[in-house]
């Protein structure tokens, strides 16, 4: 019996809903297409907040806040951009509401002279900034990033992977030339490969997106893409050098050193609360999430078995002593997070309510653990040993001295877990289209574990790419990106015959 | 001459745009009513941020987030909510734009069936949420925080201090009843006061807002009011005790302990973004910011007086080791923040940068400094002696050794100044309104420093109270809150000569 009633195997999205419901990570709202992220959900996305935060400022990027609200005539200064988001986005037409026949209703008289438009990403109302900001070539480069919620209206939505609305962080940058602004845009993708694997233990492939999948507005876009246990790619990050397209359009010049006016080259990367739900996808398992103990809220829970009789005293005291000698330590360069759970209700149901939401280690202490000064706790990303629960005590003393290292194995643990679905998952020996389609035609509802592909590519473009992406689409695949690892040699498009140029992964995806 | 074009005693609301633009703090966007919250004010947000989050969740409150829009019919089902709310609501009626006739507008086919608001504040959204969470007396006390941008439509906006988006958190909570409700108003109360005052070194005034000065939809109202340089009150936090109209409205139950049903007592409370326009008004000078020591971004700026000679490597080298050796250290119970200036400046121009934006300690190291192994530095908070920038000296071991007592004793400086200026600027010797009118009416333009009264009044209630309203107004001054501290006994009403119940205490407000 495990803690939810669908397994990965059995029905692998419904099994991702439980999981999000059953975590307390995050419900739907009465708001069409916007979620309710719970507790256990934000702390998770505050410990990544938290850590990309400090990552950014460390390379010398400041925060901002610029407005939600848009003027319309902003998106119509860059015609791609424009193109990519007006499609799905929410326009805001009137200040006031007013009681109409007996209805509340838009005040007809408060209507706006120029819809606002709810931020769909910033780059328009951040470029405007830039463009007064930016004088001299001393002025550059510009660096600033800006925490905020985005709206993309979606009609088909899922928890954390596509919502209407999402928090997320955008840097924004600008430059005096291209190669400074490449820098840039690759010190962002490498922030975001870091945090991936070294704080939420997701393995991830970082390289570039074909042109049919750049940013709306972009030059180049590059990801990076983890995999999901079903197989499926999660794009996880993105980095894009915007060249000087947002600069023309938005007349962003300065006075460079020979006294001339040369445009600012500019990039912008995102992250979002998407990271949560490959989290889950990554890391769950058929009793909950499991949550890598960097980012998750609580790292050790205790929980005590009060039995409402007068010795439960002295069990909480244990519990609290305990919770305040775990809380002095160190773990992950930051102080370990231990928490007593002193929830009215039954003990086995807050272990399972915490085994459900993948707390690294549930302590359970009886007072029998009280009285022999011992310590008796379940490891969440070794939870059963074959169908059963497997439970380790340790004496008092050797459980504080190793909770750190503990926890340390455990994220390390579940990287490597990962780290060994991915690199055994990628197949790079298809010689032909026709073996990538025999590979993946043959399950037609897309729901096998099928992995990803390494084929060599031409890189068309135009018309030639689309008809590539047409018949990737007839298998469900699409091109994920170009790992930026290559080899130096190259023998055939898979696709059209012609040399190859390039090594791509496809998959499909979320 | 001081750093900044126009004085306090010139024009107090000139020189406050002034200091908010020179200091780095926020400016206006291109958005109507919205502004940019700029790199130096964006840090202080997230210093207040970060404190305040830590002291909400040490008191139990867990984070959420909830959906930005809100549908209009749950608007509907709170009258008094809805009436004090709806004149200033930014609403959304489309999701998507479309080229007509060459132009780019709200696409028809894309309105939205019902209307969605963008959230001015979360009660109707997250009591919905209560209502589905909230099954028995188990479930209570509920305990959630949320950060997020709000908006209310502003004609009239000032930047920090009334604009149409602003930052906040907002606490909203549900109880078994009046009495565990109210317990949790004053702590939230208590939390907003202990910000104020230990952290952004402003004193306050704690009280009870009066009826007609109530949030829409509460019962009792409790604000912090701060007297800003000119006089001024402005309200810089305030906790409502909701009783159990929100819950009748959104149907917020629960299963008491003796089976049967009761509604929730719920309560909500919230601090802006405005704090930053309060701790402008409250601190700075002629020169610009001061920001309190505990609460600036950068709280010891180190300048290296470069020459662009080859002895600038050196004194590079003393700049930075002088930095790393500060941040080693902890103050304010967090790790220092010391900070060396490399921009490509004129050192002057930088020294006047940080002394507009108020960074506490500011370093300017000469060769002299580094080859005689000592460090000359400004004390933002005692800028000057009579008209002239007066600096120190200490030898290094000397600065590092003191550094962290010299920040926490400015900090403890700015708070005593600021709260002498409080303490000293109630008058409490008005006997009869005509004194009252006789002291604020003389002076038509409101421009004068009058400070605030306290005065006892019978605490009328509907008519009589908008009466009240009315004769304050006319003397540009409303009440501002009744203080907790109240005498054992009191005289006449001021207002009405009926026997007094309460001291409450009025002024011209922001």
């Amino acid at each position: 019996m495990h803690a939810l009633k669908v397994t990965r195997a059995e029905d692998f999205p419904e099994w991702y809903q439980a999981v999000v419901r059953e975590a307390d990570l995050a419900e739907a709202s009465p708001t069409r297409g916007s979620m309710i992220i719970k507790a256990w959900g934000m702390g998770i996305w505050e410990r990544v907040q938290g850590e990309l935060d400090r990552r950014i400022k460390e390379t010398g990027h400041d925060n901002y806040y610029f407005p939600l609200l848009i003027p319309l005539s902003f998106f119509a200064k860059e015609a791609q951009h424009v193109e990519g988001f007006a499609k799905e986005m929410a326009v805001v037409t009137h200040h006031r509401l007013k009681q109409i026949d007996g209805e509340l209703k838009p005040d007809p008289e408060a209507e706006l002279a120029e819809p606002l438009i709810i931020r769909p990403t910033s780059e328009t109302i951040i470029g405007d900034a830039f463009s007064r900001w930016i004088k001299s070539y001393r002025d550059l480069p510009l660096k600033l990033n800006q925490w905020a919620n985005v709206m993309r209206w979606e009609m088909r939505t899922r928890l954390f992977l596509r919502t209407s609305e999402f928090l997320w962080q955008e840097g924004h940058t600008a430059h005096v030339d291209e190669a400074d602004a490449m820098e840039e845009t690759f010190l962002a993708l490498e922030l975001y490969r870091a945090l991936a694997e070294d704080f939420l233990a997701i393995p991830v492939v970082v390289g570039e997106k074909p042109e049919n999948e750049r940013f709306p507005g972009a030059v180049r876009t590059y990801s990076i893409e983890a995999m999901m246990q079903d197989g499926k790619a999660l794009q996880a990050g993105t980095s894009h050098y915007l060249g000087t397209n947002f600069a023309e359009a938005q007349n962003i010049r300065f006075q460079d050193k020979e006294g001339g006016q040369s445009l600012a080259h500019t990039t912008s990367w995102g992250m979002t609360t998407r990271m949560i739900g490959a989290a889950v996808m990554v890391h769950g398992d058929d009793d909950g999430m499991r949550t890598p103990p960097a980012a998750a809220p609580r790292q050790i829970v205790i929980v005590p078995m009060l039995r409402g009789k007068p010795e439960d005293g002295e069990l909480k005291d244990y519990c609290a002593a305990l919770a305040a000698e775990l809380n002095k330590q160190t773990v992950f360069a930051s102080p370990l997070r231990a928490h007593v759970d002193m929830k009215d209700a039954r003990p086995a149901d807050k272990r399972w309510d915490w085994v459900r939401r993948g707390a690294p280690i549930i302590c359970e202490i009886g007072p029998r653990d009280a009285a022999g000064g011992q310590v008796t706790f379940l490891k969440r990303n070794a939870l059963r040993e074959g169908e059963k629960v497997k439970s380790h005590t340790l004496a008092r003393a050797d459980f504080t001295a190793q909770a750190a290292a503990l926890l340390e194995t455990m994220q390390a643990e579940m990287f490597n877990e990962a780290k060994v679905r991915l690199d055994t998952n990628i197949r790079a020996d298809f010689k032909s289209f026709a073996e990538l389609e025999k590979y993946y035609g043959t399950d037609d509802e897309g729901g096998e574990f099928k992995g990803w592909a390494r084929i060599q590519w031409s890189r068309p473009t135009g018309a030639a790419l689309d008809d590539v992406g047409n018949r990737l689409k007839a298998l469900k695949l699409t091109i994920r990106n170009a790992p930026r690892a290559q080899p130096s040699s190259f023998g055939a498009c898979i696709f059209t015959g012609a040399p190859a140029v390039e090594e791509i992964l496809i998959a499909r995806a979320y």
